[in-house]
């Protein structure tokens, strides 16, 4: 495959891993980072350890607690911590910026993916993004790695749009949804009919809490007591009273993850036969229970039986987030050179149920 | 996504099997079936009970037994058995055929996948097909489920020719290669850097060994004291001789499975890093092992893990070959509607590594 350009919008945890694993991936050129602030751009590829090293402590919660209103005119990632600005502009490479995304999309020519790692705190916020670069007449691949089902029909409702201005949009191309997702897609190649798909995760985040405070919120968000607006108004210190109440271990049921719709598009189970659960543990980097997928089915002379999918409790929720962004990615550069644009998720680009 | 009309190569296990597992599967409509003896069209769809009526007790293995020599203009999977002629042609679908592959190429228009369910008894065999295709003027999707990792090389011997012709041929797109191929490179999103592939099958055969007696030929030929061309010499009452000695249960190690090579062609990893093995129990019908794909590698954060895919012991091999067969089939018409020519193997049609 040819080189790829890819820019990435937000450098909090997601943004700069994304950055990090590009590294280790073929043929993945980074020429474009920006935050809230400030933009880096260059052609050749930009230096991504300078990057990550300017942008080291940016917690992509504090944008969502502060940056929920005015949230279409700028890129987000960027914080203010201890009263010190700091994020992108801090990098030698990168200026400062009234509107980092249109520069971005100012660009677009010189872009073949562009990366949303953007906490979807607005569930609208990822599709009005999606607005922007069609109105900036962008052609190429966006990708997200959104988590909430009711995004899908928004993105769904843009297709069309999507289509004319030559985009191909790949939604949930995260963790889950994302490479399980995929893996239930794959699993089911089994049977004729999958009647169940539980997605079970484990995250230790203990080293790592500090930079991806902004999905601890969204996890939180899941939480039978909160939705996204009242995750958003939540101070610091509110999130730790609810970390403290429950030890450092919050575990969920039936969280609202794309998995199931995503599915669903795909032909491969109805939404409704799709479960979503997991723990995360803050206090442990180990996780709390293994990462695991099954996938129940009828096969086509009469047996019932599960399929099963596991990641190893060694990998980083970082790691099964950011290989398969960058994977799902890839495979959309390759669809959008082919000629195919709209919106896709991860089901959408693995063999046909 | 529109309708499909394939075509089935063969109607042994494979053959009939793919048949019965489209009938469950949208917009997938058989138009085409033939062995050495005939062929059946229907531009409509064929009757798939009726066909599979008149072509039960096929043995793809006898076709493997007699017909290596002149296999270049005969379709195979039909047999003679107890001195009866079977097969296709005692289809009220079908007519005999001096050469029923040409028909199925001469009507190549209203075909847009042809699954080539063809035990691959001489190991140049689907290559040689696939080549008359070509010179047919075939533009469309070439799908077969074959073992061998030499293979795959004369395919892509061939890049060139189905890429001028409009061909997209899958290669390798049944459980191993294919599904757990698959699984492979999906496991491997969560790494930076695979470092092994371990992939150990379990079959159970008792009640579907009359239907799969090619298959039984085949992997007899993955021991160590034959290859392809003295497994092909076997007579039955060989091949039971060596059952026999087993007590019905075979075990195989460093099988020559193309997974390796698929893996490496899509970047996943080298070759040499690939494992295939399995037990194959032809007097139960319960797996004596689980079907296990066990992917191991370095994350961009310096962790080493293992992701894991099983199948559930109850989907049976024909679950397992011919639901993904369909997949990629689908898949293959995807791309190849797309514009894309050429050969692609499972670990291709994934999110790239």
């Amino acid at each position: 495959m040819d080189e790829i350009t890819f820019a990435v919008l937000g450098t909090g945890g997601i943004g700069r891993r994304a950055l990090e694993v590009s590294q280790h991936k073929d043929a993945l050129t980074p020429v474009a980072a920006c935050d809230r602030h400030g933009v880096a751009f260059d052609g050749d590829g930009l230096d991504v350890d300078e990057l990550l090293a300017a942008t080291e402590g940016n917690i992509d919660s504090e944008v969502a607690a502060d940056g929920g209103s005015g949230g279409t005119t700028a890129a987000e990632g960027g914080v203010k911590q201890h009263g010190q600005q700091r994020g992108v502009v801090a990098s030698s490479q990168a200026r400062p910026s009234e509107d980092p995304i249109q520069e971005v999309i100012d660009r677009g020519d010189e872009i073949d993916a562009v990366l949303l790692a953007l906490p979807n705190y607005e569930h609208d916020f990822i599709p009005r993004t999606a607005d922007r670069f069609v109105d900036g007449d962008y052609a190429g691949v966006l990708v997200d790695v959104l988590k909430r089902s009711r995004v899908i029909g928004m993105l769904d409702d843009r297709s069309e749009d999507f289509e004319a201005a030559g985009i191909t949009f790949v939604c949930g191309a995260g963790a889950t949804p994302g490479l399980l997702t995929g893996a239930a897609a794959l699993a089911a190649q089994s049977f004729v009919e999958v009647t169940d798909v539980d997605i079970h995760w484990g995250v230790g985040l203990k080293s790592g809490y500090e930079d991806n405070r902004g999905t601890v919120r969204e996890d939180i968000a899941h939480l039978p007591e909160y939705d996204i607006e009242t995750a958003r108004e939540l101070s610091e210190a509110e999130i730790e009273a609810i970390i403290d109440d429950r030890d450092g271990v919050i575990e969920f049921e039936d969280m609202e993850h794309a998995d199931d719709v995503l599915l669903e598009r795909a032909g491969v189970c109805d939404a409704e036969d799709v479960t979503v659960g997991g723990i995360l543990d803050v206090r442990n980097d180990e996780k709390p229970t293994t990462t695991t997928v099954r996938v129940t089915g009828r096969t086509f002379d009469g047996e019932t039986a599960t399929n099963t999918f596991e990641l190893g409790d060694e990998t980083s929720m970082e790691a099964n987030v950011n290989g398969p962004a960058l994977g799902y990615l890839k495979t959309g550069v390759r669809r959008n050179r082919a000629g195919e644009y709209g919106v896709f998720g991860p089901a959408d680009l693995l063999p046909g149920f």
